[in-house]
């Protein structure tokens, strides 16, 4: 028998799959969540359950949805001639917290990396393409990837296989993000400000 | 309807009550369970709900436990003599991972704390004086309590209150710890070092 229960070693072992969490983290949340009493336990294990059983991805734009379609794509207010692709929802949260967005979304799921084994084919971009081919009123997709060596060759990708459609793809500018100590910034980031300056 | 769905939002709320888990975190987390498929989620309600089912405190020194007593104190190859005074739980795992104690533990559940609202009576210590009374065969008593203003005091209360016992109350040596640079050390730790300093 070892010093700790089987039951909390158990919680421990699963709690250390969470990113970034190591056996003296997922020591301390397990004890705070025993200390919380069944309450704090049984809450999250109730949460748990519903996020298994009744979260699933929308069918049209990868988000996450309850069931049949995700909120952005039920939402009839929205521009359907927009399509913004970003690689995961936490991307998409992102996006929607700018508040500067009002088309619709599509998920990638990931970027292209043959260094990690991610193909073009492990990613909803088929789908995509599927997606503009379908919907004949999407006139732009502004392709929001991170800007690295993947960002740019998914959002390549994305042009080249788009090319044969009457759409336009487009990426954010790239420049000095606001707040920014020009004496920090990376020199790759100063000479795409510098290329891209605007009169003002 | 919200941008996440009700289930996903819930599970964010939950493990924000993790200590250190804000917004982000949680967010983070809540998407890798989501991606870990309905096996993670599942595998950890099920750790969740074992937990708030089968795990106790032990009934002589609030260790975790199975229903009875804990692992240490059923073992019977431990030296009954010596009880080692610790906070909480994870103090109890460090020490018992240091792999230098092999006596009893006492878990008070926390420390003297005025400022903070926390008493003696809130905590594990009359307990101690009763299980001290109770068993004649201790001998002494290892208060190893966090070396601030709190550990100070709730060492010298626990002095207090077994004085009427044959039991001598010791505390860990405090000075330079390993692999320290002394450069880097608090005056106060090394005015305590220079004072217990040791012939070699």
């Amino acid at each position: 028998m070892g010093l700790l229960p089987a039951p909390f070693l158990q919680l421990i072992n699963a709690l250390k799959r969470l990113p970034g969490v190591g056996e003296k983290t997922a020591t301390r949340y397990a004890m705070d969540i025993f200390r919380g009493g069944t309450g704090f336990a049984e809450q999250l294990a109730q949460a748990l359950q519903d996020l298994s059983q009744k979260v699933t991805l929308c069918p049209v734009c990868n988000n996450l949805a309850e069931g049949g379609l995700c909120s952005i794509c039920q939402d009839n207010q929205r521009d359907n001639t927009l399509i913004c692709v970003v690689k995961d929802i936490r991307d998409l949260i992102a996006m929607e917290q700018s508040g500067h967005f009002n088309g619709r979304y599509h998920v990638t799921g990931g970027l292209i990396s043959p260094l990690r084994g991610i193909m073009p084919k492990d990613l909803a971009l088929d789908k995509l393409r599927q997606r503009c081919t379908d919907n004949p009123e999407i006139t732009e997709i502004i392709v929001t990837l991170d800007a690295t060596v993947e960002g740019d060759t998914t959002a390549l990708y994305i042009k080249e296989i788009l090319k044969a459609l009457p759409i336009q793809v487009s990426r954010p500018a790239m420049g000095i993000p606001t707040g920014t100590d020009i004496g920090y910034l990376d020199s790759l980031t100063l000479r795409q400000a510098i290329r891209d300056r605007k009169n003002i």
